[in-house]
């Protein structure tokens, strides 16, 4: 049995797409149970369209609701304790849930989940990993707006996790992970970067297999299973390729409907526009892993429909079952037992600023 | 007249691509005068089949050609003085040209017209501008490569310059302007960045619209005329969209050679198809522009064709027909007028550092 907390309330649409895409996700994985938070009066009528869901989940009522556009330090002030959202991450806190899903406010749940959950021992900053659609299938970039600026130790902790993330989540024995930066010239490059890639190579981890850096549009090409980054940029690639897509797709939309010819051909090839929306769909991979805290939290996209949001289940589900907790523990274990006594006496004092 | 100086070795293909380049761009703008830098023993057969260039041209042999591989440092060492690209950029450095385009190498690029020409008057550090296809029509985006990690300070000289280029490219009296950032959670965003959008906000101005924090997903909207980030999240954000298009591209070309009925739809809608993909081509905004330098140096595509180079000498032709350098140095002078004298202060001291 998997238990997967939901923050009912999250997202543009609340409980009309979260309940419905915890129907579809249910019935992909029958061993699921939910705990599911959020207003009653809301709820409960759409629960009851769901008999199957209601069965197999608990339900707690909760008062207040998160805004989508609500400040972080507000929706902590105002919602700890008390939102469907801090209730459903402390769910996995209190150990009655193994992973919570939200597709709320992306601020306010980190800053909830950090303050709930707390990081993980031996590591100072979470990351958000996002999954993203590649020429190959998929790849891991992370972080894609946690901790902007960060430095060159917490690369190497977002290496170590995004590795244990791909081990988790596509099955892989050893996944190639590489660092964006900006080119291979010699005056290139961030300083935390290129000391990164030094600690990585040295490190030499067990389940890691570093290709060094890549660029930018390595990441679509799918060059590695992994792609490491600090979060301002990571966020500005993810919305950069977003809206890249989204560009193309009108552009194609207006060559499409221009002229007759061009019509009827849109039609005969319909079924072949169909698969090419769906591969271009950022529902079908949808999904952000907030990592580094003591437990797993999945962030849906705001804007995703029931299909979108049980995606997001999806890869909590999997999380879970391939056990990605306890995969990052055993590295992090194992790459702090190498290091040396200074830089384990760096961490500690690190620890304990936070 | 407009004087326009070619490194005729620069790029994948040298002058196979150059030449026919400059021939068809001077179709275009029969007031080019071109300053010719290459190799003799290549280049004279290949200007013997463009009469109306040779007759338009002077040319120069060199015996130095920069390789694309080559790195900066070692070109400049190797190139300096006798390579086609630094005669090239030495022939704006000299007054005898009003505008260098060069194929070649980027950081080579850089590092000689920077060493050749040096940074203007009251400018840090020299940025690269790159001309972004949008819904809209075209945006700029500063800095993508040039300056990693850029101040406050430089974030301003930047802004500075995307405006005076947007309205030397576009035409357009008060173009808007926007800071690349992550979002406008108050926890988020790099100190340098709203640092930067306090100053420019406090500036007010003449030619710049400001329009505060823009997202990645904002620069394929054309939310604004020109984006400002720096380099290094400018660089990735360049090629994680470019990577996109690709990646789309092929999953297109992929859907329709799918099914018999995808083929034919295919013809059918061919003249669209063929219109997206002009649309979708990177060659046809070739010219990436260093701005920052007392000259203006563009930089093509290395890998671009005769059009892409021709569209990349379109781009230094309006440059230099629209007083890009003059509207630059004017919205400095009158910048640094309205700024204090502490200002005014540490900025010859900074100049003194370079």
């Amino acid at each position: 049995m998997i238990r997967i907390s939901l923050d009912v309330m999250g997202g543009d649409f609340g409980p009309e797409v979260v309940l419905p895409g915890a129907a579809r996700a249910l019935e992909r994985h029958p061993d699921i149970r939910f705990l599911l938070f959020g207003d009653q009066a809301i709820c409960a009528p759409i629960l009851e369209r769901y008999p199957k869901l209601k069965a197999a989940s608990s339900f707690e009522a909760t008062e207040i609701a998160i805004a989508m556009d609500e400040k972080p330090s507000q929706a902590l002030r105002r919602g700890r304790g008390k939102s469907s959202m801090w209730q459903a991450i402390d769910a996995v806190n209190r150990g009655e849930a193994d992973v919570v899903v939200s597709a709320g406010n992306t601020g306010a749940l980190m800053a909830m989940a950090v303050f709930c959950l707390r990081t993980m021992s031996g590591i100072q900053r979470p990351a958000i990993a996002a999954i993203w659609p590649t020429l190959k299938g998929e790849s891991i970039v992370l972080d894609v707006g946690a901790t902007i600026g960060a430095d060159a130790r917490q690369l190497v902790d977002f290496a170590l996790m995004g590795g244990a993330m791909a081990r988790a989540l596509f099955e892989l024995e050893r996944p190639t992970l590489g660092l964006l930066n900006v080119g291979v010239e010699e005056i290139k490059g961030q300083e935390e970067v290129k000391e990164a890639g030094r600690l990585i190579r040295e490190a030499s981890f067990e389940g890691i297999d570093y290709s060094g850096f890549v660029e930018g549009d390595d990441i679509g090409k799918g060059t590695v299973d992994v792609v490491v980054t600090e979060g301002f940029s990571g966020n500005i690639a993810l919305k950069a390729a977003e809206g890249t897509a989204r560009q193309i797709a009108s552009y194609l939309r207006a060559a499409m409907s221009r002229t007759l010819m061009a019509k009827i051909g849109y039609l005969l090839a319909k079924s072949a526009f169909d698969r090419l929306r769906e591969k271009m769909d950022p529902q079908k991979v949808n999904g952000g892993v907030f990592l580094g805290l003591n437990g797993i939290v999945i962030k849906s996209h705001g804007g995703a429909d029931a299909e979108g949001f049980a995606a997001a289940i999806d890869v909590g589900h999997d999380m879970v079952r391939n056990g990605l907790k306890n995969k990052i523990q055993a590295d992090l274990a194992k790459y702090r037992a190498v290091q040396t006594p200074e830089a384990a006496t760096g961490d500690a004092a690190a620890r304990g600023e936070i």
